[in-house]
């Protein structure tokens, strides 16, 4: 298990680590350095809720899992977006919960939320705590006090149906632990998405994750065959049988609803074999048009690997910054990364018929290498990023999707509405790391100088971007749900109707509205 | 375009024709011959809207397109469930409506819902009229009238997205219609349910149907990236990209709302390139648990073939009178279809691979005879089921789905109940039509002696098939809906909170209850 999070820095603190010296030059050069003295970690604000509340919280779960103490309302305050970071670095945790509750059975989740509805307490559920949209920034005013629900103590494999091929997983299983649980049963899930080492299962579920091997195993929405649902007016069980025509899907308003419906106390997936071999490898193209084709070539072949990526020539040039490991001094152009998991046999053949179709549609080869050297360090971007912000340097990504036709513009128009917003110095990088028959991801990461207010330059850029993304009819997110930073998109993509929907579930499941208020719903 | 369909009987009527002579000998054998005179089509008892609503409605959609003669009326009322027919046999068409209009856009649907509302009007969304779950039978008590919103103008492809490979289609095309539109293109849905030639994209969305070649194609839910949605509130457009992570999923509500919730006016689906080649054969298994066991080995394999369907023994007995077919005299088991459509080295990879794994599971190929001859009849059935109506013997069909673990009990139980009910003479046939990595459907087939009130005999046994299905965990229908006769089934399958959310939605967004009242919502 890896260490608990700071609220102003990424991942286990053991691994931090400052810019390696190749990229402080790099970083230098384009950017100046602006070393930031180390801070102390700040405190939250005094708990709001008197001993009353938490004396009936204990009752329910136990005082040992009821904590009202500074260090783990700390370790519980917001998410990990570029803005959560830099709250944290100023010294404000003023959305730090007022106590931390740590349920250990559905029975007990839905026994929390009666007591918040009595209270009036706004519930806040925990899983991972990397949301990058606000997601864990539940409004405050006009209730009691806020309740971080700790899923931390939910973390058992339910079921395992070998036959079906299905497992039943607790909520607060983190990506590492549920693995580890499935390959003990010879089973994998095979979702990868970059936050893995510390997102949660029910997490994956109540944002709709996608992860890095989406090609080959789905999107966590894909694997979602049933789900087990607290809310304030009851429980729910549903997903009956692999697919159905029962009415509208109801396991798909709880993908997404971010904990403003119920909470997911236990979520079946389809589970596959553990991969017998993983190979990644790279491949050159002479543009980012020219490798999306490809891989929309791919897609709509029925022929995709496991992993497909696509970098753009900036991402590409800053990534590698070694010119051989693309093709020599003066080689440009876009690297592709494909993986293939499975069995050897199978993971040849399919390797075989990829590799033809790249390089009839005019990729080159780059081997293993490349490949191997993405997923060795695929989980590391987020340490970069600290290690930046400790030198001045702001970073964040964003993301969106659409279909193919309308790629070029969205591409366009959202690294253009980065640049215009940002302006000089700033890096604007892109990649395609999810692709469909219709249409694909596409991945923003931006860096630039921190302006004397960071927060607000950084507001500017990311709104610019997302009027960009809904102008070009595409998506406010393809991964990353909407938490509190992506509401006025939403309300804009699914339009007025679609939010009073939102609101009628909303009011239906939750009355007096506990659930992490604020979160999802415009 | 295929003739219109009356109330008592399934489609084209020049197409009806009497029992085959051999098919004939064998119903006499097991139910003995009750031949039934030939009955008049029954006239819809007379409309019971006044002068001001018509003219009201003709200003909305024009005079021509509002129709309130017999003849219409009786064309519009109720779908194709045996019972539905044996109402109509018996002269009861008190569920027609009292107006048939037919709008030409969205904008006129949305007009006509309008003034639904004002006038009280119960409307019902009117496709290709296979519903075989009463989801045309609208409750009319507490409304002014029932109109029929026949959507036989809204038939443009709208839109075709070569790149992206997704079309836009009105609900009103019908599957052929939609097919030819598709193939001007080039282009294919691959969406070919029982209903098929008279069944219409907007049924196919709205009730979540599944088509023949499912394993290839994709369930129709699967196959929608984009609906448009007229309601009394207003509005939706809905499916923004391939997949996104923007709140729950709302298409996902509109799929399987049976007009509830709204008229689906525009509908973006995923298209696929026109197969080369199609070719279908024949495979027999030892036992229906064996074909079934290859079929899981095939699906979690990742090697599906375009079609893959599996008849049991009793199923497998009936429909090959002629044991030559399976291998010679004496011969038993059961009869897989596989079907594979693409360019013909795709096909033939694909078939190469798929029979190796069958071979090595102990299948024993029947070459392609057997495979032809069901995709000659696939659309058939419903004729036969007429032709024995005509003498006597009650035929009906229902389905289901569940988890592979799960399928042994299943079919058990669902066969027991139905025989049980039955009694004798009576046949229970059943086959697999729809496979998933984590399970697949059954589809039964009864047929049985007419009782002096055969629908008060269905009723029983549709009742104890129900029950067992719930019983066993699985859903109340793979692919038919829920209609009025599912209803008590699916507050089971869902719960009372899903059906409260169910609710809340319909109240938010048809908050007078005119859109179909009385279906899907228990």
């Amino acid at each position: 298990m890896n260490a608990e999070m700071h609220p102003s820095r990424w991942g286990d603190p053991a691994r931090a680590a400052a810019l390696p010296e190749a990229t402080r030059g790099l970083v230098e050069m384009v950017f100046g350095l602006d070393d930031r003295p180390a801070v102390a970690e700040p405190k939250p604000p005094p708990s709001a809720l008197g001993r009353a509340v938490i004396d009936r919280l204990a009752a329910v779960v136990g005082a040992d899992d009821v904590r009202v103490d500074d260090e783990t309302r700390r370790l519980r305050t917001r998410g990990k977006s570029t803005p959560d970071l830099l709250r944290a670095r100023s010294g404000d945790l003023s959305d730090a919960p007022d106590v931390v509750v740590r349920p250990g059975t559905h029975d007990e989740v839905a026994a929390v939320l009666a007591l918040a509805v009595e209270e009036h307490l706004a519930v806040v559920p925990f899983g991972g705590g990397t949301s990058v949209t606000g997601g864990l920034a539940a409004r405050r005013a006009g209730y009691a006090g806020v309740v971080s629900l700790d899923l931390v103590r939910m973390k058992r494999l339910l079921a395992v149906d070998h036959t079906s091929m299905t497992a039943t997983l607790e909520p607060g299983l983190r990506g590492p632990e549920a693995e580890a649980l499935l390959a003990a049963e010879g089973l994998t899930l095979g979702h990868y998405p970059q936050s893995w080492e510390y997102a949660s299962i029910g997490g994956f579920a109540a944002t709709r994750s996608s992860g890095q091997s989406s090609a080959g195993y789905g999107r966590f929405d894909a694997l979602v065959v049933g789900l087990r649902v607290a809310t304030p007016r009851g429980s729910l069980e549903l997903g009956s049988a692999p697919a159905n025509a029962a009415g509208p899907d109801l396991r798909q308003l709880f993908l997404g609803s971010e904990g403003a419906f119920g909470v997911l106390t236990a979520v079946t997936v389809r589970v596959r074999r553990l991969p017998a071999q993983k190979t990644y490898e790279g491949w050159r193209w002479p543009s980012f048009a020219d490798g999306a084709a490809a891989m929309r070539t791919l897609a709509q072949s029925g022929l995709l690997p496991t992993v497909l990526r696509l970098s753009d020539e900036s991402e590409t040039a800053i990534n590698l910054a070694d010119p051989a490991a693309i093709g020599g001094d003066g080689a440009t152009g876009c690297v592709m990364i494909t993986g293939f998991e499975g069995e050897p046999d199978a993971v040849a053949a399919k390797r075989s018929a990829v590799s033809a179709v790249l390089t009839g549609l005019g990729g080159t080869p780059l081997g293993a290498d490349v490949g191997e050297k993405w997923a060795h360090g695929r989980f590391d971007a987020p340490y970069l990023r600290d290690a930046m912000l400790d030198v001045g340097v702001l970073v964040e990504t964003l993301e969106t999707a659409t279909f193919w036709s309308n790629l070029d513009r969205l591409y366009a128009d959202v690294k253009a509405a980065l640049t215009a917003s940002l302006g000089d110095p700033s890096i604007v990088l892109c990649h395609i790391s999810h692709v469909y028959e219709t249409g694909c991801s596409l991945y923003f990461t931006v860096a630039a100088k921190e302006s004397a207010d960071p927060l607000v330059q950084w507001d500017a850029a990311k709104r610019a971007a997302s009027d960009a993304m809904i102008a070009a009819g595409a998506t406010i997110t393809h991964h990353h749900a909407i938490g509190t930073d992506h509401k006025p998109w939403l309300a804009q993509e699914i339009g007025p109707l679609g939010v009073s929907v939102l609101r009628a579930v909303k009011a239906d499941l939750d009355p007096t509205g506990i659930l992490n208020p604020g979160v999802l719903i415009p």
